[in-house]
C-alpha cells in the first residue's frame, strides 16, 4: 500500500502552477515562519520538559493551551522532511535535527512520550483519552518519525517511536487488565497503519485495527461506555463536560456514540470524523491489496461509503468545507448550511477539508471513481487553499463562506491551537502522492491521474523498469493537459479523470479508435494499443466556462454562486465598493452572461477573473418594523450593479473591509 | 392599574365565535381533563406533602420531574376560578377548595410554601435560585390566589400567600444579611406587581422591581455573578452544568448575562424572556399610571421596546412562535427561522406566544399602537390556538411550522413539564380582558379595541356609570364588526384597531364626517362627536382575501405560506394524498390565484378553506448523489397539482400521518 506521504516523491513539480508557486512559497517562507511561531511560543523547546509559564494556566478546561505541542512539533518536522527531499534547507534540516533529539530525550525508560503528562500532570497518563490528545499527539509523532526515516533513511527517529507504539500496543486491548480504549481524536490509526505499510509492524496494526473495531462500544469497559467509565474513573460529575459538548453524553462530538459499523449518518467534529473514515478506509485498502485479513471487510467499506455519502451530499459546502457548528467544529442535522456566523454558523475548517482530501485519496486507491477525486479538487482549490494568504504567513482556521462582523474574512499569523497551518504545510509538502495512482500487476501498468498540473512522475516497477509520465498543463485556469509518458517495455494504460462539471466533453490528440479507450466511473482510459504508439498525446477537457452553481434546495438557501472549472468564486467589498452589509442583500440571476477577465496578484500569479450583472435589493430590507410576516413582493424592488468576483482561495490578499461571500441571494428571471 | 386577569369578567362572550367555542369547550371538557391528569399523576395531592415515588427518581438533573408540580396545580386553580366567574361548576369549585386548603395546610410556620423544598430537599432552600424554580412556583401561587380572591371574594388563598410574600421579602434584597438574586425563570415579578395592583402591598412591589433591576449584575453577590456564586457555594464544577446550558456560563439562557438594561438583543429561553418583558413593561405602566415613580423610566420602556422589535423583526416565525432552539428552548441569532427539526430546529414554545401576548397587552395599556395588537392576534389565532385540539382534552408544547419523522404534526394527552396546558387555559379563562381596554380621566372614557370577535363589554366608571359596548361578528373569517354603544352621561372614543394587513381599506356606517375620526399608530378614533349621535354602527375592514406571506429574506428561506385575514394556513397530507416527504419538495407561486371554500370540521366548527395550484418538485431532488454543488437548473422540473390549505389552528385534527407544512418553497414565475 502506498501512502502519498510514502511516494510523493515520485512526483515532481515543475513550471509555474498555482501548486507549484505554494509549494515554493511554503519551502522559502511558510516552513520559516511556522518554526518562527514554534520558538516564540515555546512549542519548540517543549520537549526539554522544562517548565513552562503557560503551564501554569488553568483558565482552559478541560484542554489546556499546550495540549497539541507535541502534535505542532510533529507537523512541522513531518512537513520539514518532505520539502528537505524537494531541495535541500541547512536551517530547516538543523531544526529537524534539533527537535528529533530534544523528543528522543523526552523519551522516558517504559517508552512514553508526551510532554503534558510527563511535565504537568506526571501521574495521570491515559486518564482521559476523550478530552486530552495523548494517542493523537503519538499518532502525529509516528508520522513524523516516517517522514523523517524516509528522508534521512535512518532510525534515529523512528526506533524510539517504534518503542512507543509497543508500549501503547501493551495498553490498549482485549484483555482484562489493557484499557478498552480508543482516541477521542482518532489519528493515530492512520499513522499506525502507515507505520505498519514501512515497516509491517504487527502492533501497529493491530493497535490500529482495535482502535477502530471498539469504538463506541456502549459497554466495552466493565459493561460502561469507555468514556463514561473513564470519567466516573476521574469522579467527574454526569453533568460536568466539556465546552463542546452541547450536552451530556454528547459522544457523537468524537463519533463513539455506536460502534463505526452502526453509524448511519457522519456526526461531530468533523477534522475527527474524516480522520476517523480515513483509518477505515487504510484497513478495508490494507485487506484488499496489504494481505491483512480482515473480518466483515464489506461492513467496513460500505461503512466509509455509506459516511462520505451523507457527508457529500449533505454535510459539504460548495467550497468543500465541511462544518456548520462552531461549539463542536462539526456537523449539523442533514442539509444545515448557512454559510456565515450570522445565519447560524459555518465552520468549514481547514484541517477537516485536508482530512477529505486524504480520505478521498485512500478510496480512490480501491475505487476508481471521479465523485472521489472531484471533491478532492474541490477541497484543494477552495476550502484548503483560501486558508493560506498569498505571501504564505497567515492561515485561517475556519473558512466561512460569507463574513460577517464577527466574523470578517482575514488570516491569521498562528493560533492557540496551531493544526491548520503545519497541516497545509504538510499536505504540500506530499501533494505529490495525491495527484496519481500507479497501479502495478505482474504485466500491467496502470496510471490514474486525478489532479492535473505540471508535473513529471517517475515510477520504479517491481522489475526495476521505470516508467515516467510527464503532464503539462495551465490547469485549474484552463482544460489542455500535454502528456508525455515513457516506459522501458511495459504496457501502460493511462486513466484520465473527467471532472463531473466537463459533462464528458473532452478532445484526445492524436484522436484515439473505439477500441483504445473506456470510460467508467469519471475516468477515460487509454488502453495500451493507444499508450503503445502514441507516447506524446493532449487531453482537452471542456467545462471551463463559468457556471452558476447553488447548493442542494434543502439547504433552505435560494442562493447562487459562481465556479469556473474546480474554483469557486466570491464578491469581495475591495472590488465592489457600492455593497453594503457582506452582500447581505446582493441577488445573481442565473441567466445573466459572465465575462472572463485576465488580472493578475499583486506577486504575480495570474488568475482569472469574473464579471456579471448583480442587483441590488433595497436597503430597507434590514431595517426590519413589519414583524414576522413578508409581503411576499418585497425584495424586488432593486438596482443593477456590475459585480467582480475572484476565486475564493485568493480572497483577504487584497486589503479592503473582511466582507466577502460565495453565495449570493438568487435573484426572480 | 388593570391587568387582563382581573377586568375580564368586564367582558361576556357569546355567540359562536371561534373564541367563545373555545372557552365553551375548555369549560366543559379541558378544565376536567386536565384535573383527570393532576390526580392521575399526583400532582393533585402533593400539597399533603406526603413522599411520591416520582420523588426518588434522579436521572434528572437538575431538575427532577416533579420540580414544576407547585404551578401545574397553581395554573388550573387560576384557570378554574376565571372559569366559575362564566359559569358555576359544582366539581370544579369542590377541587378549587381542596386544593386550596391543602396548599393552606403545606405552608410552613414562616410562611413558606414548595413541595420539593419541603418534602425532598427540606435543608436545601433557596440554593439553587437559577435552576430549581422556586420563584417561578411562587410567582403561580400568587397568580391563583389573585384569581381565588376576585372570585371567591375571601382572603382563604391570599392570606397565605401574601405572608410567603413577606418571607420573600426578607430573603432577597438590598441589605448585607439578604440574597442578592432573582429568578432563573422570571414569573414571580409580573405575579407580585399584579398583587401589588390588587392590594397595594408595598412589599410586593419593592421584591418585584428589586428582582428587575438586579438582574443580570456581573457582581452583585460578594462580587460574583449571582448565579456563579450559588453554584460555587453548592460546590459545583465550574465545568458542571444543566444540559439546556450549552457551554458554562450560559447566563443569557436566562437573560441574565447583563442587566436588563443593557440587554441588546432578545436571547436564551423564549418563555423566561417574554415573561420577565411583560413585568418589565408592567413597571413601567405602574410608574406612568400607578403612581410609582421608578428611576429612569425611559430607559426601562426603550428596553422592552428595543427587545419585542429585535423580537418580532428578526426571532419571530410567520405564526407568532418564537425560539428556534431546541436545547435552550429559545432564540437562536436573528433571523435564525428554520421552520422544522430537519432544517435545523424550530420551537415556538405554546408558553411563549401566551407570553407575547401578555407582553403586548401591557405594552398596549401605554403605547397604542396596532403593532402591539397586530402580533398578539397573530399569535392567539396561530401558534397558541394550534396548541389545543379540537376536543379540548389533548396539547402540543412545541408548535413547529413544519413537521418531520422526528417531530410529527402532533398534540398529547399530558406533558412530565405541564406549563403549556395549564397556560392555554387560563389564556382562555381571562381572554376577555385581552380584547380592549378601558381608559377612563376625568371627563372622558374612550375604549380601545383589540381584537374583534362576538362579545360585550359592560364598565362601570368611577362615578358609578355604566357604559357598555356590544360588538358582533364573524371574525376572522370576515371583517365585518357591528358595535352598539350604551353610556349614561359620558362621551365615549371608540378607538378601532386597523390591522397591518387591512391597508387601511375600511368602510364606517354611517359614514363619519372628516372631523368625526382620525387615525393613529393603527387605530381609527371615533370621537364623541360621532359616537354621541352615532350608538350603533358597524365597520366593515378590508384585506380578508388570500395572500401570499414570506419571512423575511434573512431567514435565507425562499419561502411562500398563505395568510388570510390574521390566520395563518397550512397543508396537511390528509388533505394532499399526492404529496410525500412533509411536502419538503413543493413549491407555491405567488401570480397563482387561491379560491376559498367554506367548510366545515366534524364538531361542527366552520372555517374557510383555500385551494391552489402548487407544483411538485420531482423526487430525486432527495436522493443525493452528486456532491455539495448543484447545477442552479436543477428543482425546476416540476408536475403541476392542486393544493388543499386549512388554518394552522386547526391542524392535527382530522387524522393523517402528521405530515404538515406552513412555508412552502417559493416556485419562479
Amino acid at each position: 500500500m502506498s501512502h502519498p506521504q510514502s511516494v510523493f516523491d515520485n512526483t515532481s513539480f515543475f513550471g509555474e502552477t498555482i501548486l507549484s508557486r505554494r509549494r515554493q512559497i511554503i519551502a522559502s517562507i511558510t516552513l520559516r515562519a511556522q518554526l518562527e511561531q514554534l520558538k516564540q511560543t515555546g512549542r519548540y523547546d517543549c520537549f526539554k520538559l522544562k517548565w513552562h509559564p503557560i503551564y501554569d494556566d488553568k483558565s482552559m478546561w478541560p484542554v489546556p493551551y499546550h495540549l497539541f505541542w507535541d502534535s505542532d512539533v510533529a507537523k512541522w518536522i513531518e512537513s520539514a522532511c518532505y520539502f528537505l527531499q524537494r531541495e535541500y534547507d541547512a536551517s530547516i534540516d538543523l531544526a529537524v535535527r534539533e527537535l528529533v533529539d530534544m523528543i528522543r530525550d523526552a523519551q522516558q525508560p517504559d517508552g512514553y512520550i508526551n510532554v503534558h503528562y510527563t511535565v504537568v500532570e506526571p501521574q495521570k497518563r491515559w486518564s482521559n483519552l476523550r478530552d486530552m490528545h495523548e494517542l493523537y499527539n503519538a499518532g502525529h509523532l509516528i508520522e513524523a518519525a516516517l517522514a523523517h526515516h524516509k528522508y534521512y533513511r535512518n532510525n534515529h527517529f523512528l526506533d524510539p517511536i517504534i518503542k512507543y507504539v509497543s508500549l501503547i500496543h501493551c495498553t490498549f486491548g482485549t484483555s482484562e487488565a489493557q484499557l478498552h480504549a480508543y482516541p477521542g481524536h482518532p489519528e493515530i490509526e492512520m499513522a499506525l497503519f502507515r507505520l505498519y505499510s514501512v515497516t509491517k509492524s504487527q502492533e501497529a496494526y493491530e493497535l490500529a485495527q482495535y482502535f477502530l473495531q471498539e469504538r463506541g462500544s456502549p459497554s466495552g469497559q466493565h459493561g460502561m461506555h469507555y468514556f463514561d467509565w473513564e470519567a466516573q474513573q476521574r469522579k467527574e460529575d454526569p453533568y460536568t463536560r466539556p465546552n463542546t459538548y452541547p450536552e451530556r453524553n454528547s459522544h457523537w462530538y468524537c463519533q463513539a456514540h455506536k460502534p463505526i459499523l452502526e453509524q448511519e449518518t457522519i456526526e461531530g467534529h468533523s477534522v475527527r470524523a474524516v480522520y476517523l473514515l480515513t483509518a477505515v478506509a487504510d484497513m478495508v485498502q490494507l485487506h484488499h491489496k496489504g494481505g491483512k485479513t480482515l473480518s466483515n471487510p464489506d461492513a467496513w467499506a460500505e461503512a466509509v461509503s455509506r459516511l462520505w455519502t451523507n457527508m457529500v451530499g449533505k454535510k459539504m459546502y460548495v467550497t468543500g468545507g465541511i462544518g456548520a457548528i462552531k461549539q463542536w467544529e462539526g456537523f449539523g442535522c442533514d442539509y444545515f448550511l448557512p454559510t456565515g456566523t450570522h445565519e447560524g454558523g459555518c465552520y468549514a475548517e481547514t484541517c477537516a477539508s485536508i482530512g477529505i482530501m486524504m480520505l478521498a485519496e485512500r478510496l480512490l486507491s480501491y475505487d476508481l471513481d471521479s465523485s472521489y477525486s472531484d471533491i478532492m479538487e474541490l477541497c484543494l482549490y477552495n476550502n484548503v487553499m483560501t486558508a493560506m494568504s498569498l505571501d504564505g504567513k497567515q492561515f485561517s482556521y475556519i473558512n466561512q463562506l460569507a463574513s460577517s462582523d464577527i466574523d470578517k474574512s482575514i488570516r491569521e499569523d498562528w493560533f492557540w491551537c496551531a493544526c491548520c497551518p503545519p497541516n497545509l504545510t504538510r499536505l504540500f509538502g506530499s501533494l505529490g502522492g495525491y495527484l496519481w495512482h500507479v497501479q502495478e500487476s505482474e504485466t500491467k501498468v496502470a496510471i490514474n491521474i486525478h489532479l492535473y498540473t505540471t508535473a513529471n512522475l517517475s515510477y520504479t516497477t517491481a522489475l526495476l523498469e521505470n516508467v515516467s509520465l510527464q503532464q503539462i498543463s495551465n490547469w485549474p485556469w484552463d482544460g489542455h493537459v500535454s502528456l508525455d509518458l515513457s516506459s522501458q517495455s511495459r504496457s501502460v494504460t493511462i486513466r484520465l479523470r473527467l471532472p463531473s462539471w466537463c459533462h464528458e466533453q473532452f478532445e484526445i490528440t492524436p484522436s484515439p479508435a473505439l477500441d483504445d479507450f473506456s470510460i467508467e466511473k469519471g475516468y477515460l482510459a487509454l488502453q495500451p494499443s493507444y499508450t503503445n504508439v502514441h507516447k506524446k498525446f493532449s487531453i482537452s477537457i471542456g467545462g471551463f466556462e463559468p457556471r452558476y452553481i447553488s447548493p442542494h434546495p434543502y439547504t433552505a438557501q435560494h442562493a447562487l454562486g459562481i465556479a469556473r472549472g474546480p474554483i469557486v468564486y466570491c464578491m469581495e467589498d475591495t472590488d465592489n465598493p457600492w455593497q453594503h452589509n457582506y452582500f447581505r442583500d446582493v441577488a445573481l440571476k442565473k441567466s445573466e452572461p459572465i465575462s472572463e477577465e485576465a488580472k493578475s496578484m499583486a506577486n504575480g500569479e495570474d488568475y482569472i477573473g469574473l464579471r456579471t450583472k448583480c442587483w441590488l435589493t433595497r436597503e430597507d430590507i434590514s431595517a426590519s418594523t413589519a414583524g414576522p410576516i413578508f409581503d411576499a413582493s418585497i425584495g424586488e424592488d432593486t438596482s443593477e450593479k456590475s459585480a467582480i468576483l475572484i476565486p475564493y482561495f485568493l480572497r483577504a490578499n487584497r486589503g479592503g473591509n473582511g466582507e466577502m461571500r460565495v453565495l449570493l441571494r438568487r435573484g426572480e428571471e
